[in-house]
C-alpha cells in the first residue's frame, strides 16, 4: 500500500498523521512547537521531522510502502529555509501550505468553495480548483480582523472602561473584566477618575494588545445572559464576519469550511453563518486531516469523500 | 509690582512667561524639552528652571518684585520628584498642574465649565471652582480616544486597506495613504492578495500604532473634496467627540475651552461643537498664558477677564 504523511505545525505542538492510499489512518505522531515564527527555525524544523518520523514509526503494518509525500500545514509560514531543512530529512517531496488550505481539505473534496477562520484574527478565503485564490481581511489586529477574538476582547475591555468612565452604558462585562484581571497592581489614583478605571487602564497598557483576546469569552457569556452591551458586541462581530464571508462565497452551492476558536460548538457567529447559507457550512477537522488529504492529492491519488471520511475517522490508528 | 511666572512644559520645548500683578507680560523665556516622560527627569527639571530664569532675566523693569509663584503646566505629569528639583531652584512656591487646567485658565476666568482636548488623544474634562473634577475618555489609543488624531488616522489606514482588499468601498484615501507612505520597503508578494496591500500591511506593523495619527489630515482633506468614506470618518469622529463633550457640559451658559491639533482653525469637529453649543466654545491660548493666570490666582490675586486679556496680548514683552 502507498502512503503519505500530513503534518499540522502548531505554536504549542506538532501533530502528524500517516495514511494509506485509501485514506485509512496508519499511525500518528506528536512533537513540540512547529511554528518557526514563535519557536525558531531549528526547533520548529526538528519538531516537524520528529512528529512525521513518529507517525511513520507508529505503523503496525510493516509492509506499507515508504511515504510518497509529506504535506505540512502551518499558519502564516512561507518559509523556504524551513522547507529545505525538513526536505533534507525525507526522500519524498515535502510541501508546506497555509492553514487555509489545511482547513479546506480537512472538510471538503469539492474543487471550489470558501474557508472562514475566526480565531485571534479573521480571514475569509476563496478556494478555486483546490487553490487559495483570494482572501478578505486577515489584515491583523490594528487594520482589520473584524469580529475576531482580539476584536471582541478589545470591545469587551472598551465597554468596561467606558462604563467605569460613565461615558458608556452600564454592563455586566465590567464586573466580568475586573474579576478576570484580578489584581490591578499599583494604582496612582487621581481625584477626577474612578480608581478602578485608573488601575484598569494602566493594567491594559502593560499587556500586549493581542492579549485582549482573552476577554472575548465574556462577551458570549454575558450576551447569552441578556446583557445588552455584550449582545451588541456579539451582533456586531457576527455582522463583520458575515460581511467578510460574503466577499468569498458564490451564489452556487459550494461549501464554506469554518474553523477557529470563535466558530466552535455553540458559537452564535457560526449559527449566523449557517442561517445565511443553510446546509453549506461545515466545520474543519483536525489540522493533520487536511494535510493528509492534500498529501494524497499531491501524490496523484484521487482522494474523494470516502478517503476524507476515513482520514477523519477518530481513533483509526 | 508683584510678579508670577507661568511655564509650559512641552515635549520639544519649554516656554515661560513673567507677568506682573495686572497680568501685563514682562518677560518670556525658552528652553529645551520639559516633559520628564520623554526627556528624562534631570533634563526636564533643568529646562523648566532655565526657561523660568530666562523669563525673569528678560524683564526690562528691574524694580519688579521677585516672583511669588511659579506654575508649570505639563501633559500627563504628576511628578513629585520633578517638583522637588524645580522647587529647589526657586524661593517661592512652585506647582505643577495638568494640561487640562493650563488650557482652561488660558481662556476662562469663570469658576465652572469644560475643557476639550482633541489631539493625539481625546479628553473631555469638567472644571468646577477652578479645579478639574471629572474626565470623560482620555483612555488612550487602545481603549478610547475616540475621534482623536490616532483614531482618525487609524480609520484612514483601515479604509485604505479595506479598499485594496476589496472588502471595503473605493476611496481617494487609498491613493493619499500610498503617497504619504512612499517606499513600502520589501514586499513578500502572495498570489491571493494585492501586492500593494501586502506591502502596506507589513509597513503598518513596522510602525508604532500611535504613528498612524500622521494620516489623520488625509481624512479632513479628502472629506472636503467630497470623498464619501473620508466624510464618514470625519462625521464619526465629530459624533464621538460631541458625545464626550456632552458628558462634561452643563445646561447653563458655562464655556468650553477647545485645544489640540484636531480643533484648530477650520476644524469641522470644532465647527460641530460650536453648532451644538453656540457662543460657548473658545479656543485655548498659548500654554504659558494659562500657567501665568493660575499663578496669579495662587498668589492670591483676583485675576479676572482684564488680566486674561493682558496675559494673552501678543508681543507684550
Amino acid at each position: 500500500m502507498r502512503t503519505v504523511i500530513g503534518v499540522d505545525a502548531g505554536g504549542t505542538s506538532t501533530k502528524a498523521l500517516l495514511v494509506d492510499e485509501t485514506g485509512r489512518r496508519r499511525g500518528t505522531g506528536r512533537a513540540g512547537p512547529g511554528n518557526p515564527t514563535s519557536a525558531g527555525l531549528e526547533l520548529a524544523a526538528g519538531n516537524l521531522v520528529d512528529a512525521a518520523a513518529a507517525a511513520w514509526a507508529a505503523r503496525e503494518d510493516t509492509a506499507l510502502e515508504a511515504p510518497e509525500r509529506v504535506v505540512i500545514t502551518a499558519a502564516g509560514v512561507t518559509g523556504e529555509k524551513l522547507l529545505r531543512r525538513v526536505q533534507a530529512a525525507w526522500a519524498c517531496p515535502v510541501e508546506i501550505v497555509g492553514d487555509v488550505l489545511g482547513a479546506w481539505f480537512s472538510a471538503a473534496t469539492e474543487p471550489d468553495g470558501a474557508v472562514l477562520i475566526v480565531g485571534t484574527g479573521t480571514t475569509a478565503a476563496r478556494i478555486e480548483g483546490g487553490e487559495l485564490v483570494r482572501t478578505a481581511d486577515g489584515l491583523g489586529w490594528l487594520l482589520g480582523d473584524a469580529g475576531s477574538g482580539f476584536w471582541v476582547g478589545r470591545e469587551v475591555m472598551r465597554a468596561a472602561a467606558s462604563d467605569l468612565d460613565r461615558h458608556g452604558p452600564a454592563t455586566a462585562l465590567t464586573e466580568g473584566v475586573l474579576a478576570q484581571v484580578g489584581d490591578l497592581g499599583p494604582v496612582n489614583a487621581v481625584p477626577w477618575r474612578d480608581p478602578l478605571l485608573t488601575g484598569l487602564v494602566s493594567w491594559v497598557y502593560r499587556q500586549r494588545p493581542v492579549q485582549l483576546a482573552a476577554f472575548a469569552p465574556l462577551a458570549f457569556a454575558a450576551a447569552s445572559e441578556g446583557d445588552a452591551v455584550a449582545a451588541g458586541i456579539v451582533a456586531d462581530a457576527a455582522a463583520h464576519v458575515l460581511h467578510r464571508a460574503e466577499q468569498v462565497m458564490d451564489e452556487g452551492g459550494s461549501p464554506m469550511v469554518l474553523t477557529g476558536g470563535l466558530l466552535g460548538e455553540g458559537s452564535p457567529i457560526a449559527a449566523a453563518l449557517a442561517a445565511r447559507w443553510p446546509g453549506r457550512t461545515r466545520r474543519a477537522a483536525d489540522g493533520t486531516a487536511g494535510a493528509a488529504m492534500l498529501a494524497l492529492r499531491r501524490a496523484g491519488l484521487d482522494a474523494g469523500p470516502a478517503h476524507l471520511e476515513r482520514v477523519r475517522a477518530a481513533g483509526g490508528s
